[in-house]
């Protein structure tokens, strides 16, 4: 079985192809500046050149079309007709309070869809456009959409909830939803394996860093609370992100210093973070080159960045009445040796005690806890899609 | 020595006059309703029926020269003339980033506290007010002005800079100040007091929880983390407060809700916390009252609260590298053992362990934690006028 997994930007379009026996990706590839001047598709298969088409694409219908063109070319492709494609897997942001698991795209879904979309005006809008394209080139094709939101689904009212007025989560739906929820379940999924325990018996702290961030606290396999909120600009700090501030510096920002909403919102989502901070770059690559050679906002944008994840740890610890282990993934998670380093300082308090020697890995699934560390910590690389082609998997043998 | 401790709202003045030999107040008062229609003064001497003035006072001059004359009476009051005031403390609320500590205000500092109106403006003029009325009344008496933010200025940059932009707080001065700082010194040296230890080998975490609320973190003496922000608006829920939410939120209402940010700032502070999602009242009894009746939301807001606070608990565990003592303080805080035994479910993981039946005290000083528990637990009543008329004779005769 091949599943295709689709993941649609405004402009782009990421996807794999899938053989479910192996899990290994037939082909990997990106659509870039659909809509743009400049439209290419670059598509690897491993142990051959890249596959390069630059041609004008409009829309993602057109990006669509070239994508399944390139995974049945006769000398580029992977398989011999679309008939290989087994169902289509769609990463989607934003599932509401309505979808706590993957479903098969059918019209209520969509229609479902378009409501979310007030609470992800960025990244709905693509995800549901990506679906549309896929459905009219293939027609008797299962498509499932698999949500970022889903799987922080099992938070308890007294982790979702703000305190504000229970009015605004009854009629608007204000509450929080977290993000990432695919990443953190796959790497819950792992760490639970690599502990050789059934993940319903285990408390995990899942720290997905990239350039977004977020903290998730997994009791008994189920989130049960998670550092993004209503939106992903809330919970860690990140690349640029501004992460937890006191919400009254925003209308501070508006009414005594001139700003838009617009602009605040610009503000805390592409000038705040690790980049605001440093001055330096959003990349913790450059901001750690900087802080080594002795700049001073350079070093304390990380320290910041390490606290407050190191918070986030301290206060799930007590969510869950303890932990069993704690999971770095994603971009810098998974890569940072020296994150997970700064955040692990101070951390022996709960039983968590990092190996210095065992933790300079990149991109390799590790335990990097001392033996003596109550708490097992773990180096997992992420595979969204890989948990995505699952899910989807799953679902359309189940149905 | 006699200490008068003043500190004023917009339309009231609370004073104490303390004995610093006894530490006990001589006189406590209260004008209310001070610039409006039925202006009143009550004051309270132990062992006397109260004193009660009903006249009208256009101002806080008319205030300020109100209690002294209580004071002084020859029937009511408690001295025989004004000098035996030494000097006058007055609570500010804000002390921006210039005083770690109380000064003997003069011009200078006079013109600070001018400077500091914009980061609280519904706070610092009536304290100004105050002091300045005092001024008059008092020509020779050394007043000194204690600020709420000034414990906190010890807590290092990672703990009070946000994700933002260096600008805003170089520029700005936008960070983390944190409130209630009298009242978390005072309990965190009550509790080293009762514990026999200097309070420089000390983690304590203090949680002062009244109508409004905060959580601090103290090392060594030292503030080091709290849960106040900018405002107080941030941190745990509240009253009538929402404490931390996405910031998104914010602008979240005000362009698709069409809420302006005026009512926005209302809605936060004022109509949000336990009032917001209990739908019944920001007073706890009440609260607590319809909890135990049966009504889900009333409950709901307890839980969110709990939760709230027990996640700033972790957070500041792993600040400090662990805990030593746990205080509860303030009108919550010191009274409702219900509240103190909500919050501690499920800090067992941190060595954190509540004695149910030690615990059954109000507003008395009390180790409420069980032998077992490796954090000792304290209900401690704070004493914020003590501690501003102790800061005052300390400034005074060091000058």
């Amino acid at each position: 079985m091949n599943i295709l997994v689709v993941n649609c930007g405004s402009s782009s379009l990421k996807y794999q192809l899938i053989n479910m026996l192996t899990e290994k990706p037939l082909a990997v590839g990106l659509v870039e500046r659909i809509g743009i001047q400049g439209s290419i598709l670059t598509q690897k298969v491993e142990g051959r050149d890249k596959y390069i088409i630059e041609t004008p694409m409009k829309d993602h219908n057109d990006a669509i079309k070239l994508v399944l063109d390139a995974l049945v070319d006769n000398v580029h492709g992977v398989i011999k007709s679309m008939d290989e494609i087994n169902a289509v897997g769609h990463r989607v942001v934003h599932g509401g309070e309505k979808y706590s698991s993957s479903v098969v795209v059918d019209d209520e879904v969509m229609k479902y869809l378009d409501e979310c979309i007030k609470l992800a005006p960025l990244h709905n809008p693509p995800n549901i456009i990506g679906i549309e394209a896929c459905k009219k080139m293939m027609k008797d094709t299962p498509m499932v959409a698999v949500f970022d939101t889903a799987f922080h689904q099992t938070m308890p009212e007294e982790a979702y909830l703000y305190g504000l007025p229970y009015e605004l989560y009854e009629k608007h739906h204000i509450r929080r939803y977290g993000f990432h929820g695919t990443s953190h379940k796959y790497v819950s999924q792992i760490a639970a394996e690599c502990m050789h325990k059934d993940i319903k018996d285990l408390n995990i702290i899942t720290c997905h860093l990239g350039n977004g961030g977020s903290v998730t606290a997994i009791k008994n396999g189920k989130s049960i609370d998670t550092s993004m909120g209503f939106t992903p600009l809330q919970g860690i700090v990140m690349g640029t992100r501004s992460g937890d501030i006191d919400p009254a510096i925003v209308t501070y920002l508006v009414d005594e210093l001139g700003y838009s909403t617009k602009e605040v919102n610009d503000l805390l989502n592409k000038k705040s973070g690790i980049l605001g901070l440093s001055g330096t770059s959003s990349d913790f690559r450059d901001v750690r080159a900087a802080a080594s050679e002795g700049d001073h906002r350079a070093q304390l944008a990380l320290n910041v960045y390490y606290y407050s994840i190191r918070k986030y740890i301290g206060a799930y610890f007590v969510a869950m009445g303890g932990a069993d282990c704690l999971v770095f993934t994603a971009g810098i998670g998974e890569n940072a040796y020296e994150t997970r380093e700064g955040i692990c300082e101070g951390l022996e308090c709960l039983g968590i005690e990092i190996d210095l020697e065992k933790d300079k890995v990149r991109g390799e699934l590790a335990e990097v806890s001392k033996d003596s560390s109550k708490v097992k910590i773990f180096a997992i690389p992420t595979n969204e899609e890989l948990m995505i082609a699952k899910e989807t998997m799953e679902i359309i043998n189940n149905k």
